[in-house]
């Protein structure tokens, strides 16, 4: 999507190199980061240069090829199968992360020869992250009906462009509902401890030219009160088989007031990220990050301009930080994918559908 | 309360000087500030170098007193009128303060003459802040049965004892209790966007030693969801004759998911803070703050130390800020008064037993 004039995909390969955006940066500078390994690539995973769970799915099996191009020696396909282990460690939550490693290691395992499994690796890679911006973009034309002119839409994190390859799950129907020449307002939740609204989802909408305000997570359901948000729409890190929803610590909180508001709440993802041998929520592990994400806050220095992280909090207080909630089915009014809208109850009988 | 080995108020008046611990540099820095007129009383109102419902309704009956003891001439009534008028204007949604600021002038408008008024307003500031504290230490023992060993307990925001004269609203009852021998567990809601969970609470908790745990305000509904938390505790700003609770942005969302879990929401608060002559939260104004709030952050460089003002948001994004919420009667289990507990539906029958 759109940074200035110009068109970029989250994270791309390129002479045997993986390039992407350091998100860690935004919004206050832009750069791209080379990874020329596997391990650089789990690191960037780890430390969540990309995050999202879609673009994370691309980058693992990106990773897996780079981890193909370098294998060498009688051990070839050990060491393969040992760096997908190594990328799916990174992030225990991503099924996206887990779904691509699986499709690259199965093009390699049914290689004939090392020539053949780094071709093979790097087909499926690129396959996959075109694959998954077509997805993308499919969400957006089949969520964009529920944008209306003139609608107020809250939503938390960032499930757009930079949390997949393009276009994103949750903002995408808003991309596309814009350029169809709609208005509409976007409530940014902030998002903590990581502020990925406030950075990331404001740093996209500003640069699609929507408009949109920034709140604390405490505000939406003041908005809500009154009668200010039509629609909440968010993206997930994994959807199980009985429509529960993990995502972004505070997602619940938003579905269950949108439920006590009678406000829709619309879960945004593309088929890959439903898992259906994870039965429901409570088979879904949950992350639980450093403290230290919750006891500081990453940015600008409102002076000199310099980047700056800042505690908030006294040094001899600790705290507690779950990174995912879980979001049950029933406060779910539909999932958009690329495959079209789901119900919830109608999710486990849909997967032939889904996976076709 | 305790901060090191030392006993501190909030605020108080010393020699014709109204002092305050200037609780914009907590948890980083404890610094006194000395205010010598009601214009920098006002002032400090205004930008919540003392901030709290009880603190600020004392703070303003200082800032009275020392309008009274510098008013002159044959307009001197006419002064302090003027004084309680741009004393009242600096935080709208304050109940205590106007109800404080009241005391004050009626104890003004009843003396025969200046001499007399001076020693009026001092005397009724003085008496006003002592049984502030003392309402607090009552609310104290009276919420103190509900605090049990082993409890884990949720606050939002900061209705500690810096937000009131001393002993605070809803941290009371946990001060009563922890010197009562219980050990219990604090689940501090950073609350953004002036984290003072993270920062105020956080330090009245470590000061009183009482074990706790700063959460992202997006993360109580994950500990409630996983029957973490036993109980709510907040304070509030203004309580209306029905008993819809106006508190500090994001109250209304804990509520709301406290009833989901079926966990009780206790609101600690003093007599002084029910406005029985408004109806319901409807007819409280909400005051909407600075965009800046939100878009930026303040804190201790974790590098050099230095106290900054980061900015977590693009440059072209902004901000909305409303600073409180309402949170409906039927979502409060009990009041925690100094006069007692009493349920939301007892409260406009219970006026006179309230105020006698």
């Amino acid at each position: 999507m759109r940074i200035g004039d110009q068109h970029y995909r989250t994270v791309w390969m390129e002479g045997g190199v993986v390039r992407m955006i350091d998100q860690t940066l935004l919004p206050h500078r832009f750069a791209i980061m080379d990874l020329p390994d596997y391990q650089a690539v789990a690191n960037a995973i780890r430390t969540m240069i990309v995050r999202g769970a879609p673009a994370i799915g691309a980058t693992g099996a990106y990773g897996l090829a780079l981890a193909t191009l370098a294998a060498s020696g009688d051990d070839w396909r050990g060491q393969v199968e040992q760096a997908a282990r190594d990328l799916a460690a990174t992030r225990p939550t991503a099924y996206d992360l887990f779904f691509n490693l699986d499709r690259v290691l199965e093009a390699v395992r049914q290689a004939p020869d090392l020539d053949a499994a780094r071709a093979a690796a790097v087909a499926s890679a690129q396959a996959l992250a075109d694959a998954g911006a077509a997805a993308c973009e499919r969400i957006g034309e089949n969520g964009a009906p529920f944008i209306r002119d003139g609608a107020r839409i809250l939503t938390h994190c960032n499930a757009g462009w930079l949390a997949t390859v393009d276009w994103g799950t949750a903002l995408a129907p808003l991309y596309k509902a814009a350029r169809a020449g709609r208005k509409f307002f976007v409530f940014a939740d902030e998002t903590r401890p990581r502020c990925q609204g406030a950075s990331l989802t404001a740093y996209e909408l500003a640069g699609e030219g929507i408009e949109h305000a920034i709140i604390a997570d405490n505000a939406a359901g003041f908005f809500m009160a009154h009668s200010q948000i039509d629609l909440v729409i968010v993206g997930t890190d994994r959807v199980a088989a009985n429509g529960d929803v993990a995502n972004k610590i505070g997602t619940y909180e938003k579905a269950v007031l949108a439920r006590r508001h009678g406000i829709p709440f619309y879960v945004a993802a593309p088929v890959s990220t439903i898992d259906f041998r994870c039965p429901s929520g409570d088979d879904i592990p949950i992350e639980e990050r450093s403290p230290e994400e919750v006891l500081t806050v990453w940015g600008k220095d409102v002076e000199d301009g310099t980047l700056r992280r800042v505690r908030i909090a006294p040094e001899s207080s600790t705290a507690r930080n779950p990174a995912f909630d879980v979001t049950p089915a029933t406060l779910v009014t539909a999932f958009i994918t690329e495959k079209g809208i789901i119900q919830p109850r109608d999710l486990a009988q849909s997967e032939g559908f889904l996976k076709s």
